[in-house]
């Protein structure tokens, strides 16, 4: 903290401590800095077309564990409704909403459906890498494309948005869970072999697939060792002796590194074969976005399937970014320049320096020394006989 | 609804009603209406020097009940922190918050402190006047005077911000809880008599004094018929011989109404004298703004302690907007308009219509009649052979 909030006494952490673990306040000027962050992201996704849309904090249970929420459903606090005497949750990730509102009130709105999203998520645990409990995410969700052109415009919005709240030197980091659930199928893994292979996997341990058969295993260390730049990584596995009905992902991912590569050539693309992020929820590429030489993933998305009840589920490919992890990959706030004014200026006059992008604190009654109430408010300047002076 | 969402199936209206009541989604383009509601709300708080804060939406049930949280304990969802098996609840109001903020964490920063603050509260119930459980709050706190001069710069940062998001002929209604509990005091008013009183000067019943001496059912009939024009109402007081030690508070509601009239001739002002709003935590006048005609309280705020656990309690005046009460007295925000591009747009061309203000909507395939895309996605413009052209 800087500014007006640094100073704080033992007695105040203490009591500061009173927070449950996982929450806090956020202050000036941190509080306004991150606003202005989420303002602009959604500005960046508005001109392309998405459409704000704000669900509630809190549904039924049911309808935030369908889809793409069953991930969280340890992560979600519940609540009953005395009404209904039925489970609320609080929402803990913001993606299953979108995929709700397209099943149900926008099954109509032509597609493709385009939304953004800005709101806070809770969730009962933090992890160790994510210990807060509350985080604000923004994301924005292109629903009813199959296209390569509909991963494109993801990825080039994400980037664009990341590039324009001052993220520098992007990185993109391709993945492909649904090929290695393909080749898990191909090589008819089952029981312990299915186990060790995916927790070898995740391990990434190429020594993990010693009790494979070697076609599989020499498939499997390759995909392990492919992880890099997304050129050479496809080069090796387009090496690769692929079982019969996988490797359609491959070239799909080979056309998208074309397509960023000519459309965004300051971004690296990277891509890990191997990686699954727990097969989560994505159908197809999924995407990490990151500030190169960070490990700090900044923003995820890729492709899934919004299931309706009715009608076939349809493809969407998406993006978010969590706002704690992104304020914490660009500068320190500063405090705004503050001028104090005379209890006496005319309200004209007040409203011409706010015209003039001042922030003023006006004295609520005559002080002796304008000066030195002026410093002890922390003003930068003052309003003094007609003029302003800065101070220093 | 309008725009991209207004069809909508009587199937997709059975599951919209899935949410559990008092909670909604917010469309397009309400959503981003209501947004940028807050916004303006929020930087005309800054422009008087008020920083924002951003508190977490969850805090140990305990903190949230202090001083004026007491208001709302039963309004408040509880939730188990799994780690300490404490009670946490969710905010019911963001007051409480800057009390806590003020006497803690900002106990040292230099008064009075402005805060500012934008985010969503629950409720347990919705009541009959506002069903719903979940809206957003904005306001603002100036805490650390005692000058009638921060009363009137509250009023008026609150009625230049209502002014700015469209609010026009704005209504000032004042209150004096505490000097009707001076009266009660005064009068030794105990047990049936004081509940009969407190219940007809709620139900503003002029013969619920019958019981009373004559000399309190005179003041309190006078009090109840004086509501109105706020001259009118002081005239009326003025004429009473009210009990010794009482009507300090009106003195002050007289220089805040000439104060009023002086810096903001264009905003009507009435005084209900015999209001308590349950005697809520206010400890001194208390204010709601209305649009002239129009019974729906858009705002309100007024005069209460911050307590502190060391020092002695400090004088804060705040005011806080709920978002959905006033976007319900704005005219209903129309969808913006949107270009489409085909997919072969060069992304200059793009970025340079984004930078001249226009939302764009890109194609992701070859469409063989543009326009017809165009239309199907509720586009208001096509960019076609280099010019920007309105579709009917």
């Amino acid at each position: 903290m800087t500014g007006p909030f640094k100073k704080m006494t033992g007695n105040a952490y203490a009591r500061q401590a009173l927070l449950p673990g996982g929450f806090r306040d956020v202050l000036a000027p941190a509080a306004d800095y991150e606003y202005s962050a989420v303002r602009q992201l959604l500005k960046v996704f508005g001109h392309y077309g998405y459409d704000r849309v704000s669900p509630p904090l809190v549904e039924y249970e049911d309808s935030l564990l369908t889809g793409p929420g069953s991930t969280h459903a340890n992560q979600m606090f519940r609540l009953m409704d005395t009404d209904t005497q039925k489970v609320m949750a609080v929402r803990a990730d913001m993606t299953v909403q979108m995929s709700r509102l397209a099943a149900t009130r926008l099954q109509n709105a032509p597609r493709p459906l385009r939304l953004a999203y800005a709101g806070n998520v809770l969730r009962v645990k933090g992890s160790q890498l994510r210990p807060a409990r509350q985080f604000m995410q923004v994301g924005f969700e292109l629903i009813g494309s199959d296209a390569l052109e509909a991963e494109l415009e993801v990825i080039k919005i994400a980037v664009e948005a990341l590039e324009s709240v001052g993220i520098r030197d992007l990185s993109i980091d391709l993945t492909v869970a649904p090929f290695i659930r393909e080749l898990l199928t191909a090589f008819d893994l089952e029981g312990d072999d299915l186990a060790q292979t995916v927790s070898a996997l995740s391990a990434k341990d190429a020594h993990g697939f010693d009790a494979l058969p070697d076609k599989a295993a020499t498939i499997f260390s390759a995909l392990i060792s492919a992880a890099g730049s997304a050129r050479e990584a496809l080069s090796v596995i387009e090496g690769l002796t692929l079982p019969k009905k996988t490797g359609t992902l491959i070239k799909r991912v080979r056309s998208l590194v074309d397509a960023i590569e000519e459309s965004m050539p300051s971004v690296a693309v990277t891509f890990d074969p191997s990686e699954t992020h727990g097969f989560e929820y994505k159908t197809g590429i999924g995407f990490a976005i990151f500030a190169r030489g960070s490990n700090t993933e900044l923003g995820r998305g890729g492709r899934y399937h919004v299931d309706h009840p009715d009608i076939d589920a349809e493809e969407a490919t998406g993006f978010s970014v969590y706002m704690d992890t992104l304020m914490s990959a660009l500068p320190a706030p500063k405090s705004g320049k503050k001028l104090f004014i005379p209890v006496a200026t005319p309200a004209e006059m007040v409203k011409r320096l706010h015209s003039d992008g001042w922030r003023t604190i006006q004295g609520l009654t005559e002080t002796a020394d304008a000066s030195k109430e002026a410093r002890r408010l922390l003003c930068s300047h003052i309003y003094l006989n007609g003029s302003i002076q800065p101070l220093d």
